[in-house]
């Protein structure tokens, strides 16, 4: 069997990096590009990663997605901010039964790619990646870098009853491990395909069954700690060192933790210390969304918080912090623009 | 009878424009004055009011409360970060059976100074006031001014349970009628030479049955529009005319109005609707601890926000928004110092 083709719509940090892997490993890669083209054409790719570094020349680069080739695979790697370009974006890339996986942070925002090539072709997954663009072309991957990821199930992240909600997540786990369902048969094997595709290349990758679990873990982290380093203007140590603020994230995390609860996704309940401890034990990071604020770009507010918020909310469930930690961002990200 | 002799401790926006107004009205008036001390001996306090301006020269100054007559009436008008100080500050100056007004922003503020002076001697009141002190013993007073009071009860503003704060209420309600209630039967006397004593300097003064409750209407304004304004670096304006922000605003009233009456302080509905109305109305307005900030002075977070969250709590009620306020704003407070 030939290796699968890759597109990758957004080459920044989490793009470039992980487009950058595949590539080196053979694999047949489009990278979309906006304002690093001109230079990665004449200079390449360069990659500084803990996993090793390397510089690529040659790649397939794009400077519009209607150049792109169908291609097996499309890697969503984009900002949320920048989903209403979506529709032009995917398809030329994306082959008719192409798969689409939405590597974007947050909580529904497979949606979007969803409502373009149709929910069936979609999955979603989660980076656990400190990974910076620090110049054209340019990509510094410092620590982590697993992937996450997961059938995407419109039901199950629209939330749009607990009912609907706890159906997909059966579905989801019975996908995971590789078992037909009706008209998700091929599921299993086109995750586990991709799956091995990127652990080949060196990305640590895994498939799993339930990717509301996969997406609402991570904003256990996420809400908390790329709220407050923005609206407190600090690092993930100043915030774990201050009395107050710790509390606060603690408080944070506990909300999301019955959230996720509401909405039929039972995190076990020990995620929420270890989320703590293991933020208490990081380097001094600035979160993504920080560097988005720090760099007066907009900030992924809807995704991160807001749909989690409307998602509880459908669910019977308010989040009182997290909604004005959301109306605190959308108030800074206005008055940063 | 004599005039009743007044002392003024804190002598800034607040206490410099009241105790100068009682002093321009024939009361004899002692400052006590820190950092402007040697401006207001030789050069007096000016006032900029909208009820007339006046300079006053040959005031009772004092740089230290050791050299304070005893007086009739202390009006405690420091911020309530300095409070530790009130043990060494309002003996002096506090006559045997004299009486002292605490206005300061914020819940149970008036504790501090009970335990130096005793409870039964205390009152406490919120002044309506748009005032700033621009120079040395220059004060700049551009709205409102009015001064509601009543008496303190140690029972109802330390909230040990609901059932302790019912009873209190009862009887501030009681005293602000004038009638006798046991050992308090002179607060009405007090309380009205006070409020009559104010108002023929010109001040508009109330004297209320129900400290309570004129303390928990201020929060409903105090408590969203402090808050807000530093952890939005936004003027009330800025606040109101954003959707995200005002909606925030609006939840946050409407978990002080429930905190309220948790602590058996029925805030009629309608002044929920009054608070966010004329706030819209307001000219931008800088509030004080913004002002604070600004300065790099302390905030007022533990009276403003820290002690309603305190007596909300024992009486069975968690206000989840205004905690993360009140955390957000003792981190910035730190980050700020």
């Amino acid at each position: 069997m030939n290796k699968q083709r890759y597109a990758i719509i957004g080459a920044g940090a989490l793009g470039g990096l992980y487009g950058g892997m595949l590539a080196r490993q053979g694999f047949e890669v489009h990278f979309l590009l906006h304002s690093d083209f001109q230079h990665v054409t004449e200079h390449g790719l360069k990659v500084e990663s803990i996993w090793g570094d390397f510089h690529l020349r040659d790649l397939h680069v794009h400077a519009t997605a209607a150049t792109m080739p169908a291609c097996d695979v499309t890697l969503v790697g984009l900002k949320t901010t920048q989903n209403h370009l979506l529709a032009e974006l995917l398809p030329p890339p994306t082959r008719d039964g192409g798969t689409v996986l939405v590597l974007q942070n947050g909580l529904n925002v497979e949606q979007d790619s969803a409502k373009v090539v149709g929910p069936e072709r979609v999955f979603g997954g989660c980076c656990f990646l400190c990974s910076n663009k620090v110049g054209p072309g340019h990509i510094r991957h410092i620590d982590h870098g697993k992937i996450v990821f997961g059938k995407y199930f419109a039901q199950a992240s629209s939330a749009n009853s607990r009912l609907d909600h706890d159906e997909s997540v059966g579905q989801g786990e019975t996908a995971g491990q590789g078992e037909s369902v009706g008209q998700d048969e091929s599921v299993g094997k086109i995750g586990q395909q991709i799956c091995d595709d990127l652990n080949s290349a060196g990305i640590p990758t895994e498939f799993s069954g339930d990717l509301a679990m996969v997406r609402w873990r991570k904003l256990l982290w996420n809400i908390p700690f790329n709220s407050l380093s923005v609206i407190l203007n600090a690092s993930t140590k100043q915030i774990m060192d201050n009395p107050h603020a710790s509390a606060m994230a603690e408080s944070i995390v506990n909300e999301v933790h019955q959230a996720a609860a509401a909405c039929g996704v039972d995190i076990p309940t020990k995620f929420i210390e270890t989320t703590l401890e293991q933020t208490r034990k990081m380097a001094p990071y600035d979160s993504s969304m920080r560097l988005d604020y720090l760099n007066k770009r907009p900030m992924e507010a809807e995704a991160i918080l807001g749909n989690p918020v409307l998602a509880a909310q459908k669910a019977g469930y308010t989040m009182q912090r997290v909604e004005m930690l959301y109306q605190q961002l959308k108030y800074i990200d206005y008055s940063n623009s």
